[in-house]
Parts: C-alpha cells; structure tokens; sequence
C-alpha cells in the first residue's frame, strides 16, 4: 500500500502516523512546499521517503493537506498523475471553493472532499501526534461524487482511525464552521492582540493569566499560514460571523455602560446553555 | 483553629477543603445567602457546621467569597464583629472597591485583601475542589494596612495551600485583571451566544464543534452571578477592555473584506507570540 501525503504539518503529519499504525505494511512518501518540513518528517520518520506529484500514479492513497488557498491549484493537478483506482482525501477547513475547484474534473469520483474536525494549535510536523483523530468528526462533501467503492475504502480507513461519520454539503459546511471554528480563532487572536497591546510587560501577564486566558487565547498559537488561508476561502461566511460576534458585545457594552446589570445578568445566563452543547464535544 | 467560610461556592469552598487538609484539626463554619449552598456544603463535608456572623468573634479566620457586589456591604458588617485576632481575608476578583469599603475601618488591620487567581468554569458547593490553588497566584493588594503578625499568619496559610504571592495595589490590580482574566470571559460567553443564535439546531454544532471552540467557550460556562457582579465592580476598566477588543476585531474585519490577506497574516504572526507568554502560565 503506497500512500502519499502533500503537506506535512499537524493535520498530514498526524494522518500519516495513524496510517502507518493502521496499515503497518504501508510505504509513506511524504511532500511539504517547505524542503525543511520535508526533511523534518522523514527525520521524525513521519514518512520513509521523498515523494514527488509526478509518481502518484502509483499511489493507493494522497492525502492533501496544505493551506486551503493552496487546493484550488494543487488538487486538479494531483488528478491530473494519479492511477486509476488511487483515491485522493483533502483535509481542508473550508469545502465550497475545493469542491468548485474539481467539480468538471474527469478524475473527480477519485476524490473525497473531507474536514477531519481535529487539531492542536501547534503546527508543522514535529506537531504531528498519534490518535489525533480517535473519536472526532469528519465531515464528507458531496459524497455522491465519488466512485462508491473508493468510498467503501475510505469509510474503512476512516473507521481505522477511529473518526465518526458526517455528511454535509460544501456550502453548509462552510457556513457552520464559520460559526463554530472559524470565528472561534479570530476571537482568540484578538483576545491575544488586545492584551499585548496593553501589557507592554510580559511578567505582569505572566502573573496575572489564570487558565481562564489560557484556555480562551490557546487558539492565538495557531499557524497563520494555515488561518490566513482559512479566513480568506471562507471570507463571507467568517466576516458575517465575525460581524454578529461584533454587534453582541457592541450590545453587552452598551449594557455595562448603561449599568444594566439586570440585563448583563440575562446575556450571561442565557448563554449558560452552551454548557449542555459542550457535554457532548470532547 | 476556627474557621468561617462566607460564600461556600466553588473558591469558598475549594478553600475550605485546603484548609481542612492542611489544617486537620480545623473546625469549619459555613454561611451562604443561599441556604440551598449551606446544605449542600454540609451534605459535601466541606464545612462541619453552620456559621451566623455574629459568632466570627471566635473565629481565627474568616474567608469571604461572595459575589463582589455583596462585599462593600458584607466586609465592615464582618470587621464589626470579629475577634482581636481575628483575620479575615476577601477572594474577590475585584481589589479597589473592597479595599475603598473597609479603608476606614477601626479594624482594617485584621483584613487582607487577596484575589487568588484559580477557578474552573463551575459554580456552587459541588464545583469546589481540593489542591486548586497549588501552584496558582495570590495577589495581595494593601499589605501594608494589615497588621504584620496577621500578615506572616496569612502567609503560612497561603503557603500551605501552595500559592506564589504577588503584591500589587489595587488600582493596577483592577486595570490588568479586566484584561487579562475579565475581558477572557466576555469574549467567551458573546463568542457563546453568537454561535447559539445562528445554530438553532443544536446537533449541528454538536457535531461540527472541535477541541478548539470548546477551549475558547468554556469559560462561558460561567456563574452569570460571579460575573456579572464583577463587571459590574469593574466597570471602567471593563469598558475600556472591552473597547480595544471591538477595534481590533474591527480592523481585523476590514482587512478580511478589503481581501488584505496580508495585512491578516501580519496581525495573526505577530499575536504569535503569545506563545511564549503563555508558557508560563499552568
């Protein structure tokens, strides 16, 4: 069993550790446009070779994982030298522009258009770990588009790897994750910047952070290649969200500088709810 | 050793269970504006006995953790009637209304003024827990005005439950903290309150939701009590917090609709390092 993986940071680096855990005879050539991260994966025997897009025709598998920006290009390209039966997965945070981006290719029932919801905030290989996606969600994309027994495969591989099963289509994928994910890393990023900003001195921080703004500015390490490209796929749907986000605490100033408490008390207990939300998510 | 624990919520009460471990000899008192709690706390064995205000004039220590709002009035009311030895210390997350309430105070010299920065997203008697203050920051605002003997009696204390000491007045106090741990949950609980009111369907965000929202929701989680009171006693600085958060997501939105990736890259790179603050903080 060959498998490729192009892009070897947390999300491919940690894919190609569980599948070689899963399919021990399986070879892993690993690509990376970073040469550094190549080598880095091959070091932290992440892969056992070099690949390049030219050889994937005798791929069982790629899987692609590279910055969302850099799909529309990269995945046409990958069906352009791939084999018959070699089933192409896109690990990729937004689905609409990738889906779009394959949708007349003569290769497009190869593809599977997935988004394992998994990840850390540290990046690039050494980030990579085993079990990353044991008990998570993939969410699967016009599955209807793919050849039914490359899908077979793939659900199989996928239950190797301990993932639960989502299907959705591009466009409400996008507009959910906007919410749920998306918006989440720019509130943290911000939370981050608007601190720094005003803490100058990095010791009163230091001293003062409970795990409070550690668990809500966690996300504010994350990979700005990787989120940059994210926010700019998913542009609409994020700056919708992120203009909703905006106009609630617009509305919960406006509480607190009018000294509404009753009506401060009300916005917090009303979000409360989200506790029962969260009892389900790891 | 007697003890009085005013507020047997989750600090209250998680102090209450260091106390009694480090102290097996301690008899603790509870009290709570909330009979249900006091119950509770008793149920629990983490206090061994009801406790009324009058009767702190035995106590050696008294331990207030009430809602910030209830302690202008609540601290002098305890002062008037405790022991010559008595020494009573605050855990409110606010420092310069406290300390303004008892400045005057005949007995001014039996109280220290601390914010221990330790918590959990839960709330009440069933919340507390043991050991979690180990390791954590105890701020100490004032020290001067409490008496030294009380002062070293007090430290001991804060040793045993494994606490660092830093000593801050409370003006400072009150302008860090709204950045560092109060603006943390406003960002979390309208981050909360966004998604809720686009994902009607809750399963939606059950199933979409990873690791990373829930990190940067939990601190929505909660007791709207705690915090509402604590804004409201912050206010000015909470305002101002919260200001510079609405600018810098403004910004951050116009660089996305302007398609200034950038300009985005840019301010997620260099919020980055973050990172390294982070590092130190448990």
């Amino acid at each position: 069993m060959k498998v490729y993986i192009i892009g070897l940071g947390l999300i491919g680096g940690s894919l190609a550790l569980d599948i070689k855990k899963a399919y021990p005879e399986a070879v892993l050539y690993g690509k990376d446009a970073n040469q550094v991260h190549v080598e880095e994966a091959l070091r932290l025997g992440i892969v056992g070779e070099q690949g390049n897009i030219e050889d994937v025709k005798q791929a069982d598998w790629v899987i692609v994982a590279v910055p969302v920006d850099a799909m529309a290009d990269l995945l046409p390209e990958v069906l352009n030298h791939i084999g018959e039966n070699t089933i192409v997965i896109d690990a990729g945070s937004t689905k609409a522009g990738i889906c779009k981006a394959v949708e007349n290719h003569p290769r497009r029932r190869n593809f599977i258009a997935t988004h394992p919801i998994a990840g850390t905030e540290f990046s690039g290989p050494s980030a990579a770990i085993e079990g990353l996606f044991n008990g998570k969600t993939n969410i699967i994309c016009e599955v209807e588009k793919t050849a039914f027994k490359l899908q077979e495969k793939a659900l199989k591989l996928f239950g190797k790897l301990g993932m639960r099963i989502r299907y959705m289509d591009p466009v409400s994928h996008d507009t959910h994750i906007a919410y749920v994910s998306h918006l989440s890393h720019i509130s943290s990023f911000m939370l981050g910047k608007t601190v720094i900003e005003k803490e100058k001195d990095e010791r009163d921080i230091f001293d003062m952070a409970g795990s409070g703004f550690a668990s809500t500015v966690r996300l504010a390490k994350s990979s700005p290649v990787t989120w940059a490209s994210i926010f700019k796929e998913n542009k609409t749907n994020v700056s919708q969200a992120l203009q909703q986000y905006i106009a609630n605490l617009q509305i919960f100033q406006q509480l607190l500088d009018n000294d509404d408490y009753d009506g401060m008390f009300n916005e917090l207990e009303s979000t409360n709810r989200i506790k029962h939300i969260l009892d389900g998510i790891q």
